[in-house]
């Protein structure tokens, strides 16, 4: 099966198919649609190197994926990838993944640029001062960033989530509520969204006349071994927090544990709230004591991404170019006021 | 920075550095490590094009993502594809990933290698009778699987762990502990891992003259989410099973917290063994219970499949085409002798 019988069988140009299959705004919905149909019952293989010589594309996103030993993977990362991938299969898009040493980073996405082998870069794991955005801007190539650098100018394209005020709003909850021991469980501290979101709770805290002392903020990887350790060492302090901020529901499920053994109800002894992704394998809302969360998909970040760098280089529609999405801070059992025994 | 001045700078041959960029094996440990190094701090970039014209290679392993609305992303997925990052990056590999609908997985894969983007084709998520086995040998392009499909002669590469063997060790242990009444909480029912795992079983029961009833088998996605509705309904059952075999410690993560709520302590009213992929994010040491689990690291697994799937592009060493690995049965303290009050 070739573009020709394919086009034949179909009753339309060659030129149309062609169109259809490249993405080109000028073909309607319902054809693109017919073709999509007749490429999958035909097995038609369009020859991706005369597709790229006829339309100067790759059809692809590049990406970086830090990946060491010792470095552990990313639930978080998977989640992602997959809403980059619902949108991406829309369009017959692939990625490209150089994985690259977390310190190499900078380097690695501009050899996967050079390798002319990505129509566009898509960029994460953001750090202060971050030296791969003024890199990006010297080339050429389009590119969207999952969240925002810390210390340059915010003149790129991105898409973050208002982590200062996701976790503003959840401190002040509990502040609200009377607690006046605060400790927050936090991503890795180079990391751009746990620097924000500690700076969030601080300011809330300081509208309340409270404070975060250093020896109630634990950085770490997000996984439940860290949550619990975290929650481990706050419960050994002297004034022990009644109120826990956490950057993820996979580091509650730890914390929660270690509250448990303590024999401490959550809800009543101690209150949590967490940053909830909404990981499909970890919900907020099952936990034994549904969790209080701000809540933001992170496929549905993954989706929008992709559909912005896939409109930019097919010209399909003009969207936004910086886009900073609020959290939802949802209220389950897991907040209550701050316990008696406990005054200020 | 070009290849002659990077060449100039080591004081090593062109021929040298471009053998040592490109991993052939006759470039010694020490040299390599001092190109690598060069090309790091320089920032010298390789002209992949170029490299690919001289090679014949594109440098890239091609996956498949499944993927689609109302389909979960796969917390095991990151997991293995940062093990194939880990052996990639050595060698200076990157990935090609088509995101595909579940259902379209064979064409894409086809799509994949008629792009002539990739070098080599790793294969997961096998079912019965997977259409993608012909296929591929019917190309020329190498492929390692991961898993094994069923119902087809076993003649192609492949790494997969010894399921039915798992499961069968994990029920002999329960049955040789006096219980009678076993249920599962498996994967989705049409992977081939979930099929063996069930024979396994079943097996080990037979031996022992029990039986494992279809409303003790519980397939489905592997979320907390199941794995607690899986356990519910177990629980509700006239005679509930007393042992439990689950396929992922992400599922008995939901199943613990359903015996939880019922009030029944693990280990001694019921017991569980649970399959561990040694996901970082969730280690069965620290369930409050320990789980007793069938390990077999999903990250390790990734590592091999890359290592192998390079040396063989690269002619770097012969390595096994066909792998089984044993898991090991690591008894912790949800297992125990079956209740008194359960007799036979």
């Amino acid at each position: 099966m070739n573009l020709k019988q394919l086009s034949q069988l179909l009753g339309l140009s060659q030129t149309t198919v062609s169109r259809a299959l490249n993405g080109y705004p000028e073909v309607n919905a319902e054809t693109r649609r017919r073709v999509l149909e007749a490429v999958r019952e035909t097995g038609y293989r369009p020859n991706r190197a005369a597709q790229r010589l006829a339309t100067g594309r790759a059809g692809s996103i590049g990406l970086v994926m830090p990946t060491a030993d010792g470095i552990y993977s990313d639930v978080h990362f998977g989640e992602f990838l997959a809403g980059l991938g619902d949108e991406a299969v829309k369009h017959d898009f692939h990625f490209v993944i150089n994985p690259s040493h977390p310190d190499d980073e900078a380097a690695t996405c501009r050899k996967l640029v050079a390798s002319g082998n990505v129509d566009a870069i898509f960029l994460a794991y953001m750090r202060e001062k971050d030296p791969r955005i003024p890199m990006l801007k010297s080339l050429k190539t389009p590119f969207v960033v999952h969240g925002r650098t810390i210390g340059v100018p915010t003149d790129y394209p991105f898409l973050d989530i208002d982590n200062t005020g996701a976790f503003y709003d959840a401190a002040r909850l509990l502040a609200q509520l009377g607690h006046r021991h605060f400790a927050l469980i936090n991503g890795p501290d180079h990391l751009a969204f746990a620097m924000r979101r500690k700076k969030g709770a601080k300011r809330a805290l300081a509208e309340h006349g409270l404070t975060l002392p250093e020896e109630c903020i634990y950085h770490a990887r997000m996984t439940d071994e860290q949550g619990f350790q975290a929650m481990e060492r706050f419960l050994r302090l002297d004034t022990p927090p009644t109120a826990i901020l956490c950057s993820s529901t996979v580091l509650a499920l730890g914390a929660v544990r270690a509250i448990n053994q303590a024999g401490l109800k959550l809800g009543q002894d101690i209150s949590l709230i967490a940053h909830d992704d909404v990981l499909p394998m970890l919900r907020p809302e099952n936990f034994s004591v549904p969790l209080t969360t701000t809540r933001s998909s992170l496929r549905a970040a993954g989706q929008r991404i992709a559909q912005r760098l896939i409109a930019g280089i097919l010209n399909l529609e003009v969207l936004p170019q910086q886009e900073l999405w609020k959290t939802d801070l949802i209220v389950r059992a897991s907040t209550g006021p701050a316990p008696a025994g406990k005054p200020a």
